[in-house]
Parts: structure tokens; sequence; C-alpha cells
């Protein structure tokens, strides 16, 4: 059989098929024989990863297993998933687990140091900030990551929150425009594009600074794993 | 265990992917948690089904039967394909499938008919009009299906092949139009799409004619059969 890529998805549905997405998009494939196989579990079980990291709600890591080993079963090579806030369980997870399981942040982390990127800004929700696993895996690379100040980060919440999730894109950018800027001025090289919906973000109002998307880059380095060729190196 | 719908793909990967993102979209939910889940096999080892039909290449089925029972085994409650021309081949898989397998081009014609459409016009591929799966499943439910005449039947292929395949945007829309005019002018009442590059044309090129998209409506279809609440009844 074909090598494999399962997508342990669900974390949510349409973040799981932008990974899917992805996965097909930057594979160097002239024909759908040529392109990798892919499984995906969907599996929109898990509870929410949030309420489970700041308001002790319903534990993820059972159905992540679940998850996982039905990949397994199903013939995958390599396991990844969406949703940088699951990133938070992944070491509960793995421990069930034989597949190889590419960390998504770590992934980032490696791409900005091979770039040679010393200083990176973290866009991201609240959640993920305070998880500080973005911050874990730049400082095991030497490299420094910032967060905006309080004020910035509630613009970003905003155009997560109130702009692409609820489907507003006449929401103003100045504030998160703000919160770009005094990122860049504090000596952030590219900023870390740390949920899923700001690459959405960045594509509807056409934003243009220095970025990296971590989704594009697990799905490059997951076709890589399993010998594909990768069509273009990140999406700086 | 949830519901779950399976996904028998790989026919294309961009299909698949498009298939999976219009689950959700129909999908009626506030939460992660309210969406169905949803297992794919993106299987790429698939051999290509236009030449199996029109050339003698080789044989789809068996890589086909083994997704389909590969989703059996993940717990799929009902499957679903994209691709309109691997319809061509369901009888011959669904002998060895017990879980219930939803027909694409069944229920397009099943919705046309709700729709009280009496006469419909086919834009596909030579390969799917040859094929005759769109004639035969309008016939049964006493609805007459036209198709584009020689000449237009050439710039529907050019549409699809030289310009969302290719990513020509460019490409002049003229011969197309004149094709769609033809259909509505022996009395089309609705365009069928009936290849998957056909919504994005639509969209791409922003036309509104009446058409109905057989992917939408099986993604619909598949979400009521597993007991989901769907969006939006067509996408007419």
């Amino acid at each position: 059989m074909k090598k494999t890529i399962g997508i342990l998805g669900g974390m949510g549905p349409l973040a799981t098929c932008d990974l899917f997405h992805k996965v097909v998009e930057v594979t160097e494939a002239g024909t759908d024989q040529e392109h990798i196989r892919v499984c995906v579990d969907s599996n929109t079980e898990i509870p929410d990863r949030t309420a489970a990291i700041l308001s002790g709600g319903a534990d993820p890591v059972p159905e992540m297993v679940r998850s996982a080993l039905r990949l397994e079963c199903m013939g995958a090579d390599v396991l990844i998933m969406p949703c940088n806030t699951a990133h938070y369980f992944y070491d509960q997870v793995t421990r069930f687990v034989r597949t190889p399981f590419l960390h998504m942040i770590e992934e980032t982390a490696k791409e900005a140091d091979r770039l040679g990127i010393r200083k990176a800004g973290l866009l991201a929700t609240d959640g993920t900030c305070r998880s500080g696993v973005y911050g874990k895996a730049f400082r095991k690379y030497g490299m420094e990551l910032i967060s905006p100040s309080e004020e910035g980060q509630k613009h970003v919440m905003d155009v997560i929150y109130k702009g692409i999730k609820a489907g507003d894109l006449t929401i103003s950018l100045d504030g998160f425009n703000g919160a770009m800027d005094e990122l860049e001025g504090k000596g952030a090289e590219v900023l870390i594009l740390g949920c899923t919906e700001l690459p959405v973000a960045f594509e509807q109002f056409q934003i243009s600074r220095p970025n990296l998307d971590p989704t594009r880059i697990l799905a490059a380095a997951a076709v890589r794993f399993v010998g594909g060729k990768v069509k273009e190196p990140g999406s700086r």
C-alpha cells in the first residue's frame, strides 16, 4: 500500500478540511494517482480543548486516542492534527500511539529556525498564548517569541472571533494592524499565524506581512515524511 | 458512537476535499461537537476512471471496494463519493458493501424532481456524457435531460480542462455561454454541474444561471441520512 497521511481531525471540521486541502495543494503531482493517500477521521466527539484547559471541561484525550488508533488501522504512516490548542495534549495522546505523530508547533519552530528567524511574533487565541506551547518550542531552537500587548491581543481575538469566525469581513482592521505593527516594531521578523482562522484572515483581508502558516508547514512536513515532493517550501 | 459519513475519495483529491467541505458547510451546527463525524479515505491508488471506461485502462473497482470496506471498519453509517465518472462503477462496488451507499447522480435527479424540474441541461465531460449515467437517472423520474451540441460540448470541455483544471481564469467564456444559452433556449430549466470543476467555474466566473451542484446535493443528502440538520435545501 501507498504511504499514507492520517489526519486526526474534527478540531474543528473546517480546520480539518483546510489541513487536508493544504496537503493536496503543497504536493507536486500531475495526476490523481501521483497524490498521496490521505485518511481523515473528523471526529467531532472530541470535547472542546480550550474548555478542558481553562475551565475543567471534559477531557479530550480518550477520543483523540481512539481516532489516532483508528487511523493506524487505516494504514496511516504518519499522523498530523490541525488545532493549535489540541497540541497541549500531544504527549498524553502519543504515549498510546506507535505511528510517528508530527507536532505542528515543533514543525513551525523548526521551519522558522531553518529560515534563519531569531525573533517571531505570535498571533493566536488567548488559550494558545496562555498554554505556552509556541514559546516552549521556539525557545528550544534558541529563538525568541513575542506576543502582543494586552490591548493588541484583544484586537487579535476580535479579528478571529468577531471577524472570521462570525463571517464579518467589514470589521475594522485598525487595532489588528496596530498589534502587528507593535510586534514588528519590537523586532519580530515574521508573524506566526498560530490560529487556524488567521491564514483565512490574511487571505480575505489581503494582508501581505511576512508570516508563517503552521497548517501549511505541517502539511508540507507530512508530505515530505511519506516521501512525497513538496511544491513550495513555506508560506512566508 | 456518533453517526458517521464515510467519503470514498481520491477521485480526485481536490474533489474529495470539496465534498468534505460541503458536508461541513451544509450542516446546521453551532459548535465543533454539533457537526457530524466524517471519515475520508482519499485513496489515490484508485486507477483513472475515464481511462478504464474509454480505453481499457486498469479496473478501479478493487481499490474502490477496499476503501469502502475500510470506511465500514471506521464506523461509517453511510458512504458517498465525489467523481461523476466513478458512479459508472457504482453497482460493481456496492455488491461488496453492506453500508448504505448514496448515489450522487440519483440524488441529483431526485432533487431536480422534488424541485419540479421537467427538463434539465447537462454540463459535463465527454466521458460522463457518453457513460449515460445522468440520462438514465433523469429518465427514471420522467425528466428530460439534454446535452449541448457537438460544438457547444467542445466549449464545455475547454472551460473544464483549459480553464479550471489548468488554472487559466482569463479563458474566453463566449463559447461556454453560447452552449448554456443553447440549452436554456431548448427549454432546460436548470443546468446540472455534472463535473466537479464546474461549481468552481460558476463561482470563479460569477455565473448566476439556475443550476444544481450534485456535490452539494450529495453532501446534504448524506447529512440528512445520518440525522443531521441541513442549512439550505439545494444550490439552485
